[in-house]
């Protein structure tokens, strides 16, 4: 580090100082997450009054900086990491992992390629092993010994864009003209699978329907291939949901994948929230078939107590990807340029730059143990399972999707207004957020179950504001 | 946080401890940094060889883990923090990022929309704003008075790929066939130029000519417009380069944007390294004709003292991005959808989900101010010049390529061997790093400087090892 007069940066014993402070501001916002109101009580544009129009002609000091972590900050937040989030998915965050990321910030290691990162690379593609054998996944998914690999992306959106990509380089190849070529995904699906397929560049995207389960239906699906090919196109790609953002309903990856084989199609699953569960060996059902996709994508990110970013995309055959992406100019060509112990993951993703992301996975993987990390799963499950328990037995509500792991879908009978209302009343609490969702005009309400700090009270939290505003059952009728 | 005895997550007071010692670990790699080996002496799979095949069944301690960084971690780093890194483009961090990149880590928030994150949100599109104003871009680009609007990415390859993808998106809603569209870039145009167009579906990618300063050549671009168009084909994209990566040339935007008009292309300015050095006026004349491009980007991660991953998007008129990539489905919906005032960051890139990324770029605008950072800049550049200048007058070296900025581009007059002999020595020194390159089958050594520590002394220190390994001008003649 410098140790000229006139040097522009914090010198080294500020940084240590600023540091330990925010140190002890991280300590304290996890100490006290629970006493916050979960969302903000602000409108657009308050945030941005607060700061200048334009930026500083002067270096401020790093005080006033780190005091407007409360003044600006502060107000701003929407508290993820609150044990009453039980809103969308949860963003996977734990003490170790913001560490990891905190180091990996530190050494600021480009992974573009083996040579520039050696460590940053092979702790990457080790981890991504550790996960193949924790997850229950094909051994020939390691990168060590089978022909598929895997490699951190941002997130599953990225994943899934990739994995059409790929597909769409193959068809092509194989003289397909690119607006012939169709995407399949369920009606149930995540909107990066359209979204996804529309960056892809594929102008044929088909929501599938689904079954009473909310699971995407063969007959159906077989059906529109039929359409399809009689309309000259060609069937590219399916998405096959591990667990679907609305309700986690489970796609049938067995026979979608006899289907894709059929048609020469790659088959990529969704498993972004509910992958992390496959630590569990109880919940690997929920996947059979599994090993009949070309990728598959999960975010620990969302449960597995890694920060954002941090999204796996496995391959079943690696050279699939890397012909799609590799390019090598002449400023990249080095020694080790071909080995095939160097991995470039250059050639696994669009970036070319990449940050160390691994090493807070490492830290996780190690710190929690596979044993620790399956019990943080199993508690959540548990929990959804005595929750949904709970509203099943009363006569106020009803559960509206099949619970496969911790997120439960329920509606109060009253109907669409009155579940509506019991929504917005919870979340007037300021204690507890749950997000409120549709299918076919049916309103219903998600409990996701899996932020870091939430505990079991905190569900009879839940459940004492689900019963305190749940009007009784004949109110509407 | 949990003050639950049977919690699964480090206590409070051992991520605080932990935490101090991490900020410690820290300060000592960046006060030691001049002192390591710049390059590590490994193979492929050594670090891998000094990690378990599985993930560990039990917890490990913090203990272990901290001290891997110096076990397994070092002996795998190429630093690219050394003050003697000249290689590649630099890579941006600063003491005060990496507080930013920790705090964000630990906040967790998830700013996919302007209701999961406001202050996220909110603070990012403030300082893109400031940049606008910073770099001299045209005002319009500021998302509060204009039609236009910025974005953060992964890298400048994202933004490339996604201006492709906007590009693509409207040709296509125009009524042409995708594969009937064109991108065209310079042959000195970075590998992601190539790469993105590939990615985002283009079966028809132009190479265009150089002239002799390396700057794409007009006439032949002109030339080849007109053999697509008599091909039936359609000129939808054209990226300039702000700052080739080879050399730092700069292709004419103005005329190029004349072109570009005439064919209804999309016109995509590429600045990843040399935006950063737009907050000094002296340099915008580089860029001439910025104004008229649909989009920029530039890497506040190269020049700019913020870590990976923090890439600028601009475009010009907001709505055409957006109007590619937003879909929203029903768990998205909320109170604030659609106002104006409230933007969804969702809809502005590939990925779903997002980092508190702006937070970082807050903290280095602020603790440094303008000020220093153009100073920062033009201290990188005067040495560039200096050296240059030292490289010229002697009689073994001659300069390959026009400087713009701060990369020096040189080769020995005895030719590639020497050239490459030259480089080897150099590196050898395990102090010092950069990077051969060849354009034509020339040889040559590119000198980047801008590594955060790098002082003037260390520029000398290149210097003397040049100057040391470089032989008498006769030696191969």
């Amino acid at each position: 580090m410098s140790n000229a007069e006139n040097s522009p940066h914090l010198p080294i014993e500020d940084f240590r100082n600023y540091g330990y402070q925010l140190v002890d501001w991280l300590a304290e916002y996890f100490r006290s997450i629970d006493d916050k109101r979960i969302l903000p009580e602000i409108s657009p544009g308050d945030i941005r009054a607060m700061l200048p129009e334009t930026a500083p002609e002067h270096a401020e000091h790093m005080e006033d900086i780190i005091a407007d972590l409360d003044h600006v900050v502060m107000p701003g937040m929407a508290h993820w990491q609150h044990p009453g989030w039980f809103a969308f998915f949860p963003s996977g965050v734990s003490p170790v992992s913001v560490l990891g990321e905190f180091v990996a910030a530190g050494l600021a290691t480009q992974g573009m390629m083996w040579s520039t990162a050696p460590a940053a690379t092979e702790i990457e593609n080790t981890v991504l092993d550790w996960l193949v054998d924790l997850l229950g996944l094909p051994s020939s998914w390691r990168i060590d010994t089978g022909p598929g690999g895997g490699v951190l992306q941002m997130s599953a959106s990225d994943s899934t864009h990739l994995s059409l990509v790929v597909a769409r380089h193959h068809a092509v190849e194989a003289g397909h003209p690119t607006d012939s070529l169709v995407a399949y995904g369920s009606e149930q699906a995540h909107s990066s699978i359209e979204k996804g397929a529309r960056i892809a560049g594929f102008r044929h995207i088909r929501s599938i329907p689904v079954d009473a389960s909310f699971c995407l239906n063969v007959d159906a699906f077989e059906k529109q291939i039929g359409l399809d090919l009689a309309d000259g196109l060609i069937p590219t790609w399916v998405c096959s949901a591990v667990g679907t953002t609305s309700t986690t309903a489970m796609d049938p990856i067995r026979p979608i994948a006899a289907i894709a084989r059929d048609h020469g199609m790659w088959h990529h699953a969704d498993a972004a929230y509910a992958g992390s569960a496959m630590i569990c060996p109880e919940f690997r059902h929920l996947q059979d078939g599994v090993e009949l996709v070309d990728s598959y994508t999960f975010n620990p990110h969302k449960w597995l107590l890694t920060n954002f970013d941090c999204s796996v995309f496995w391959v079943a055959d690696r050279s699939k990807l890397i012909n799609t992406l590799s390019i090598l100019p002449a400023y990249l060509k080095n020694e080790s340029s071909g080995n095939p112990a160097a991995i470039d993951y250059r050639d696994w993703h669009v970036p070319l730059g990449r940050r160390f992301r691994a090493l807070k996975l490492w830290f996780v993987l190690r710190s929690y143990g596979a044993e620790k990390l399956r019990s943080f799963v199993r508690s959540h499950v548990d929990w959804a399972e005595e929750l949904e328990n709970r509203l099943a037995l009363d006569s106020r509500f009803e559960i509206v999707a099949p619970r496969t792991l911790a997120l439960v879908c329920f509606r109060h009978v009253g109907g669409n207004e009155t579940t509506k209302s019991l929504a917005n009343a919870i979340n007037a609490s300021g204690t507890t957020y749950l997000t409120p969702s549709v299918i076919d005009d049916t309103d219903f309400i998600r409990v996701s179950i899996g932020s870091t700090w939430t505990e079991r009270r905190h569900i009879e939290a839940l459940w004492e504001l689900i019963d305190m505003n749940g009007p009784p059952s004949e109110y509407h009728l």
